[in-house]
């Protein structure tokens, strides 16, 4: 592939968790394992994709253990706390947390991302979720998880709350009049008397707007409800997709159903999940992809994937192919639906056994993963970018640093000369990074009170 | 007087809000009302407070705006976020954030705290707090603030259910074997089940134990079910005490309530708030007292304190005494009864008249003000820790940096010489500087399953 067809532009951000995305990734020699609970681990990090130009960083997160201990680390740092940790030791690169709006109150949660960004001057983003699982539902006084529409209900008037927290204070409404006796001015910092199902919040919002105006909002909900809201809120949207063509359908569905909401389709940016296995050769790569392989206990991974589709172990057998017909439908799964189906659609294509499926959402969970030298690695980003497929890609490597550092170092230049990548941060907030508008006050018009 | 009679050791806090505790700080020529918005400036003040050896710094909140935006700041950072960026900028000095029971999710803050101990290397405390005030309320879908007892009720299982979630990993439940395949051992990782009037949570926590076991645990309820949730839970106290012998049977009475539920006495340190207005000689204390009154505007304030007394403003005289027969009893307070009834006892032991009592509550909102030399307030610290009315104290600046500076560098080389201050810091976390042990792990004990 050669230089880029236009002056268009990828976006890159790179999703870390723990020491990698692959699930045996702590168990490589290479792995320092209590890094998962070290801040300096994360700063290091953090200053490779930094390194790289990288337009962001980004978070999982649930608040619950989640899995088995000893498979994998069952925890993880608070993401606005590491985030802000990583916002001291970083000068231009995007942060994005995840929270839940199941399991938070819009007045804190508005806050907290309110201080981050100003804490990191303008660098923040927030992946907005509803949380899959009974296990994070029984942390809050559930007895199982909400059900999925009311979720995305809740996620809907929880972000309207938040922006207009966000929007009760006029930008300048701080004018510190020594003389006069004003700090900020009245007029200028309005309740928002909200009145809604879910929530009654009087509001102001007790920080100023934040230096983004919002914190740049991120998405990753695939289902109808979790497109719909993607569509109305979503500036970034990060979605696990297999194939060109289903990153195609998703991209231009997407972006449609923007467009149906009044929106301008540049303003909102759909990055597919990529794991990429790189090796200076394919076959390095191929060796590096089979040592993770081998570190994974399958027996393990059955019972997950049998929980997953609320069958019995003895359902499964490694060395068949899925048995489609024993599955539950989509609609009675009530928490990750779009990825549920995705797995279940993978298998069915390429026929694997219960084995294979294992062995590729070890690395990628659903993600695609792809494996092979700097070159072919920037070719599919290249390509799928060029293709009406992606707006840039969510880097997420199967092992950390080294993962990032090989992308960093070997892909990105490459990219770069191809004209497809910045080679210096050009802004200076997340916002910038992204090419994305600062949004306009809802309430105090003009900076004046109206 | 003298040198210490024991070796015993003052605790001294500082008390951070904005450009200082007097409502007017901010209008001085030398304060910069932006300050408050911005993390550089608390760095650089922690970092004044870390060159004194102080214990720690600590900040106030509450989730609601609280007050007139033209006379002061009317909002803050969050303090986790804020501490989380101070974390960075300092070596030893303690942390601690305040955040309300009643307005979040035990399971978010036992997290949140956990992962700031983690960041701070064990440096955090949490300051537990109810939250008075029908505007908080107001921002989480209540029409008014809950009972007083029910809030404190509620707190009581919040901190129960926190250090169950803290307790839910063994202090070594991470072995990270990387031949067996075991990062962290299910069973050091225990579910709580918690099922109580509030809150139902099953846990475990998805965080490790924090590096302090417990972050310390600090309480500033002076009210009858204030005292009993602090002599259950606190380990750190601030209270708002005018007086010697107030201050004195404060001290008793809570070291014995401690004590009748089996606590050693020493495991909960008392620290009155004191608002030093510290000059080199006594007529510079008093012209800078001066200066701050001069700030204030009396009408305004009568307008807060009728509030404060559900009375019309018309019905307080500036220049006349408070009109005792018309306040409410304590009892039908529900929001910060001990500091309602700490008011009306100033004013009417100090038969005050409404203007003097507002040019009171200007500088301290209710703590003593201390206008004099470093020598005046040295022996003043030292009278009230030698004649059992103080573990330390809460030192609250009206003015900031500048009368941070002047306590550090004047006052406390004076405590430091007669033998009552540390000259260095002598452990590593919060706990240390406090003299308070590390809590038992209450579900895994010895680090064995048991
Ligand atoms: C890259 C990516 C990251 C995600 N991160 C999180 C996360 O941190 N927390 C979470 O609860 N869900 C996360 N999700 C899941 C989605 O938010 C969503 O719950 C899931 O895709 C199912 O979507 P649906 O409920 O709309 O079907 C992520 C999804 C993707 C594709
Ligand atoms: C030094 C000090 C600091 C306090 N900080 C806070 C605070 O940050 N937030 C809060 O809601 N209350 C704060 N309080 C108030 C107490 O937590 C408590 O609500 C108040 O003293 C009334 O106590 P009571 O409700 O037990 O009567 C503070 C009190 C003192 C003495």
């Amino acid at each position: 592939m050669g230089t880029a067809k236009t002056g268009r532009k990828l976006h890159l951000n790179a999703f870390l968790m723990d020491t990698g995305h692959h699930e045996a990734s702590w168990r490589l020699p290479e792995s320092d394992p209590y890094a998962v609970w070290d801040v300096e681990y994360y700063k290091r990090v953090a200053r490779i994709a930094e390194r790289g130009k990288l337009d962001s960083i980004f978070f999982a997160d649930s608040p619950a253990q989640g899995h088995d201990p000893a498979r994998r680390p069952p925890g993880k740092l608070e993401p606005t706390v590491l985030l802000t940790v990583i916002a001291g030791a970083t000068e231009h690169i995007g942060l994005i947390a995840t929270a839940s709006t199941s399991y938070n109150e819009p007045f804190n949660l508005a806050r907290r991302f309110a201080s981050v960004d100003i804490a990191s001057n303008g660098r923040v983003g927030w992946n907005i979720v509803t949380t899959a699982g009974a296990d994070a539902a029984r942390n809050f006084s559930f007895d199982d998880v909400p059900p999925h529409k009311e979720r995305y209900e809740r996620a809907d008037e929880f972000v309207h709350v938040a922006t207009k927290l966000w929007d009760s204070w006029a930008d300048d409404a701080t004018i510190a009049d020594k003389a006069a006796g004003v700090h900020t001015v009245p007029a200028l910092v309005r309740p928002i008397n909200h009145r809604g199902r879910f929530f009654r919040v009087d509001g102001p919002l007790n920080s100023p707007r934040p230096p983004q105006g919002w914190p740049l909002l991120v998405q990753a909900g695939s289902s109808e409800d979790g497109k719909e809201f993607a569509a109305t809120w979503a500036e970034a949207v990060f979605t696990a997709q297999q194939t060109l063509e289903e990153s195609q359908a998703f991209y231009t569905d997407l972006k449609a159903r923007a467009v149906r909401r009044g929106r301008d389709p540049e303003s909102i940016k759909i990055l597919p999940g990529i794991v990429p296995v790189i090796g200076d050769t394919e076959a390095a790569a191929r060796d590096l992809e089979d040592q993770l392989e081998r570190l994974i206990d399958p027996e393990h991974q059955k019972r997950n994937l049998a929980d997953r589709f609320r069958l019995d172990p003895d359902a499964l057998d490694l060395d068949r192919p899925l048995p489609l017909d024993l599955l539950p439908k989509e609609d009675e799964i009530q928490d990750a639906k779009s990825r549920y189906t995705l797995i279940v659609d993978l298998a069915r294509r390429e026929n694997l056994t219960v084995r294979q499926l294992i062995a590729r959402l070890g690395g990628g969970r659903g993600h695609r993963t792809f494996t092979g030298t700097p070159v072919q690695v920037a070719d599919t980003i290249q390509h799928y970018f060029e293709n009406g497929a992606a707006d840039g890609f969510n880097i997420m490597p199967a092992v950390l640093p080294s993962g990032l550092e090989a992308f960093v170092d070997k892909v990105v230049p490459i990219l770069q000369e191809r004209g497809l990548f910045r080679t210096e941060y050009e802004g200076t907030t997340l916002r910038d990074h992204y090419g994305l508008a600062r949004p306009a006050n809802q309430i105090h018009t003009a900076g004046v009170a109206s």
